[in-house]
């Protein structure tokens, strides 16, 4: 019998097999092709309470690569900004027979809570809430990581920037466990980092060349530049200092290191260009990913009955 | 020889015949799915100079489960913006060599200015203007209606809220004489009620209580809470305690009677949530029944060489 | 063998050959209809950094109907807003497989540096870049020409209105140059015409009755009335008596002199309604020239191994 999800809200209650399932579809679409018909009649609504063009647009291509039909939901100006409530909207958009519905807002849980009343069979798709989680951003992550490297159990892998606040890290973190990832490491300023029991099993590294050292895979985060110039956090020039990754740094990690990042970078500010730029970087190829991702993460939620296996 | 009509501005025009028409039409595509090359080739452009994320994306939907290309014209930068006249942005769409375009406009009568003013075949849809007309919202109303009630000469309906200000409340009743409607009550303060003159045939309950009873169908008004605070208008408390369905006051009314509301829903202002979320409740019926209704206008607007009969 | 171009960045580096196949192929769609499945699986970008709902409406229209995916990407809330860097973005939107980027922005040759900074094959379109290049519009002006003049090299044309800051007046005079036009005529205010070197071959003409005076075609450019009232500049009144086109001085060109205006249009302002809606007016048929001639540039780069050759 095969495993099946209803909605993705985070990678918390999937296995490794669905996980798993997922990339190797998509892996599929980047080998064998978009099939153009695969969603045809089936309605896609994109639900962006945060603006992020980024997201929205590879979510998009993803739906309509597939022959899906998408809307995008000006919420700037939807019913909920004259006062209807976020379950009226919900019930709304599945009395218009929605199939999917990809969410991103700023609450934590916001697409728990949708998928928790929806009445129809709609799939609620997280595209990040709050710091919470960010579940296609997890797997296009481990899908760039399983595109070069076979065992995770062999893998030490450093995430460092603002592990706190982020839902990159919290979705990485969860994606690169579920496929039983060697050592993970953590590495940040102190007010970056996790409370001592949320994230289990990893190591904080206060220093960033000691985190590096015979590093894997590295994943840096977008510094959100507006939370710096506050009494905790230093200027921009010293966090690049402390917490940068430059040509220097990335020389202690083992050869052929995997550099990611989930865009749009800061350059000069968490990783210096000639990193960004350089042949380690996989950032180029985790935006290609992200469009196949999102297409198996469709496919399987929308055809379920109908699973193309990979070969 | 079939009756025809070449763009929708009001119900005023509309007989029974065209009317049931498209109802039927409707209702064939609720039964029998969409027909999704219908409009294969033809171009549908939403105008709407008044947000209204819902009405646009209704229509969207509707265009585009029939094949039609649905450009969104942003009118917040369009040439209007710019000083360009309506009528010159008209002949510049259709230039363009749209087929239709629906209208939204706070000005009453813009979209007979453009039907007026059109020089190509394009149809004109309109999608509410000023506090005139809401043709569909009078067709997917009565469509509701006729799903669950035969004979229309056997009905009571109320309608009851801001009559004078609504163009819902005016294309109900269009709707609704036009089907042969028993009884039309219109309730709601004073300065809501419509000038004596204006809805001949129509009996005023200045008592929401009155109204009630007996009542087969309630077409509650969504409060436009700006209206209110002013000299004229008490609070919204007051305004729930003399014109808000609650389930005491629906216990007046025709055993399951049924209850309207146009959405959003002012929870606890007009409508009660136990009513809102009722039985009886019609209102998400009324979501799904405005995507039919509008590919039903669609299809007989630009497909009218060609319209399927309902079997 | 067949002359090809990658990218259309501006006229300029376009010979004889090029331009007339477009022209011809946009032809071929108006004469014989849109091949719906020519661009299928394709991907088109609107990154449209200034508003415009007209010109990006055109393009999207353009693609549409030839069966590419259109994405319209919202440069307000991107991630250039956010301080990614224009090349990041543009290799972000590579890497999602964007076939062809459709770019305006006010700073000149941005549409060049995209090309020149560009991995993939994705093809730049140029929809206008500050006051230095349009090539559309200089397309779709000498294919308005075109199907009704035989013989440019016969033809005395005039450009009025504010030369020096016009991009349309750069593509037209190119275009029109590239087909070899008989005689260009240039006028407009003092402040407004051109540097004497810059446009080689131009006659200026300070005075509009004398420049006017047996021309076989006339374009009158949009005045940017927000450049009014300054020092250099007399009001609107003066600016329609000056360089405004009216009945009078259309008598004094050729009979049946084509009149023609990129839109928006200011009525009374640099043309009087009687002529912007007179028998030699090309307004509107500019506007459908302009979707043909997208067509016809966008197959031409996305489609370059199968040219549909005209009849």
């Amino acid at each position: 019998m095969t495993e099946t999800f209803r909605h993705l809200i985070t990678l918390e209650n999937l296995g490794p097999t669905i996980i798993t399932r997922i990339l190797d579809r998509a892996d599929n679409f980047l080998q064998h092709g978009n099939d153009s018909q695969l969603l045809a009649g089936r309605t896609v609504l994109n639900l962006f309470f945060e603006p992020s063009t980024r997201t929205r647009t590879s979510f998009e291509l993803a739906a309509r690569r597939l022959g899906a039909l998408v809307v995008n939901f000006d919420t700037a100006h939807a019913s909920t900004s004259k006062g209807e409530t976020l379950i009226d909207t919900l019930h709304t958009l599945e009395a218009m027979q929605i199939d999917a519905l990809v969410v991103r807002h700023k609450q934590p849980d916001t697409p728990g809570f949708l998928a928790h009343h929806a009445h129809s069979d709609v799939a609620i798709i997280n595209a990040g809430d709050g710091n919470r989680a960010h579940p296609t951003q997890g797997l296009l992550d481990v899908l760039t990581i399983r595109q070069q490297r076979d065992d995770f159990s062999a893998l030490t892998v450093v995430i460092c920037g603002d592990i706190r606040h982020s839902r990159v890290a919290r979705a990485d973190i969860r994606a690169l466990k579920a496929l039983g990832v060697g050592q993970l490491r953590l590495c940040g300023p102190g007010s970056f980092l996790p409370d001592e029991d949320e994230m289990p099993g990893c190591i904080i590294y206060p220093n960033f060349d000691a985190a590096m050292e015979g590093a894997d895979v590295v994943i840096m985060l977008r510094l959100q530049v507006e939370r710096m110039n506050s009494d905790e956090l230093p200027d921009t020039g010293a966090y690049f200092r402390d917490f940068g990754l430059d040509a220097r740094r990335l020389k202690l990690a083992a050869p052929e290191c995997l550099v990611l990042h989930p865009g749009p970078i800061n350059r000069g500010i968490e990783i210096a260009p000639e990193v960004a730029d350089g042949p380690q970087s996989q950032i180029l190829r985790q935006v290609r990913n992200g469009v196949a991702v999102r297409m198996a993460v469709l496919a399987e939620l929308l055809n379920p009955a109908n699973p193309r296996q990979p070969s």
